[in-house]
């Protein structure tokens, strides 16, 4: 099942994308929560939950794909939780040593936007960098969860680009501000049932392109933190929500590091994409 | 004007507090938002609003302060930005230089508790430490505010401490995972309205107190980068909201540096006071 947040005459929406386009829950399934975080902390099965509606479906409950407004897949959450250096490559390309326990650091909401979106770069910063990634998105409460059962807590994946303001990421030792800019986290197109996916996103190809050039190419096999491991880890420290968002980290091939290095400018189009999961394209413009 | 958010019958109410007691805006002002974040949220001026209330106010409006259960301050900011190494003293204890920018890090609403309920000492480390700190509380939507005008979007001050699990906070590079373990995050006792205190909290004492004894003590007048200055660094990269909550940093004196260390155990019962602010008083719990 793939499901999509979207803004229709200023209000969100959540709806079931199908070829013939999306079927708005808030007509089709009224009684429903319109929100992905709702319908996953009312504790659904969301493939079992909505397939019944795609098979009602009549013509007037789809709007047309090229319609569109799309949100941030979760346009809310209760916790964005980044991981940082997780692919074995992009590790060791800033000179750093393979970490024994993951770099974590925390995005606000307000920094999301959807699939389509400008991406913004600041007035003060022209070192606007990509970072394609993989979304797990939590689907129940989590907390001292073991490597094993890790996977049972992730609802479904969406793709994600991090992108990043690497002078004020680099300003202090917490990169936490050069993440948190109004309109730079890029999370979408949409949400994929787990369900319909390799177990733990294993095995899948990650690609970040930078107009039509190939700038990241990795397999999650390179994953030095699976997602098992990633959903072990955190609940040993917090309780992982309905809705939490956990941004994988991305692989090598970023732009600082490049010589001469390579920052996003104003017109710039930048895609992810990975199997499965579609592709997330965004458009970059000065704020 | 003093204003709690506590529970009653496994709700979360606010209301005013007066030396007779607690007005529950439930009962006093139904017709308002019964939450902090939405009261700020709809742009009141919080100590015009509810003057009339307490001049009202019947015998029957009051809970008395003995039976309240306090909430955070703000039980779910859409933003809890700490700052770190703030005051000059304790930005070198830890053996590093002042720094030129404020290092930056997120909480997540999940780690918070209130006034008078236990700081969690988790399964996983005896390693916990306190960081007795002021926060700031967001008035009115920030961006690219200049330093003049950085005081006009702080609603008020409440008292923090940033519990910090000391050897997660130095298992990767980055600090946040060992500021955001369950029930870590005490804030309290209440909201104090900015017309209240000194302009930016400016000379204001602060104290922590382990057990009694005084471990931290110091005066805003220390610190790197005052209220003023925050509200511009911060709104230069991000929308502030109304409700978010700015931990302005610890001084000197924390447990870690300390010879021997100093950490919190089971029945511990840690202070943090300033003046204005009342204070915040929790006890530790193991997990």
């Amino acid at each position: 099942m793939r499901i999509v947040s979207f803004e229709h005459e200023g209000q969100s929406r959540v709806g079931i994308k199908t070829n013939k386009g999306v079927i708005d829950l808030s007509t089709a399934a009224p009684h429903l929560p319109q929100d992905l975080q709702q319908l996953l902390q009312a504790g659904h099965n969301l493939s079992e939950l909505l397939h019944p509606l795609v098979e009602q479906a009549s013509d007037e409950d789809y709007t047309p794909l090229t319609e569109l407004v799309y949100l941030p897949v979760v346009p809310n959450p209760p916790k964005i939780i980044c991981i940082g250096r997780n692919y074995a490559a992009h590790a060791v390309e800033g000179g750093a040593e393979p970490p024994t326990y993951p770099e974590i650091f925390l995005r606000g909401a307000e920094s999301l936007i959807g699939h389509a979106a400008p991406i913004v770069r600041p007035r003060c910063s022209d070192k606007l960098d990509y970072e394609g990634e993989i979304a797990a998105i939590i689907g129940k409460k989590a907390r001292h969860v073991s490597e094993e059962d890790g996977l049972d807590y992730i609802a479904g994946y969406a793709l994600f680009n991090d992108a990043t303001l690497r002078d004020y990421q680099r300003k202090s030792s917490q990169w936490t501000i050069g993440k948190n800019f109004d309109g730079t986290g890029a999370f979408g197109p949409e949400f994929v049932t787990a369900d319909e996916l390799p177990a733990g996103m294993k095995g899948v190809q990650l690609q970040t392109r930078l107009n039509g050039e190939i700038m990241q190419n990795a397999n999650t096999d390179d994953f030095i933190f699976p997602m098992h491991k990633l959903i072990a880890i955190l609940s040993e420290c917090m309780t992982l929500l309905p809705g939490d968002v956990i941004i994988t980290g991305t692989p090598a091939g970023v732009g600082y590091v490049r010589n001469p290095p390579v920052f996003m400018k104003q017109g710039d189009i930048v895609e992810v994409e990975a199997q499965g999961l579609g592709v997330l394209k965004n458009t970059i413009q000065d704020e």
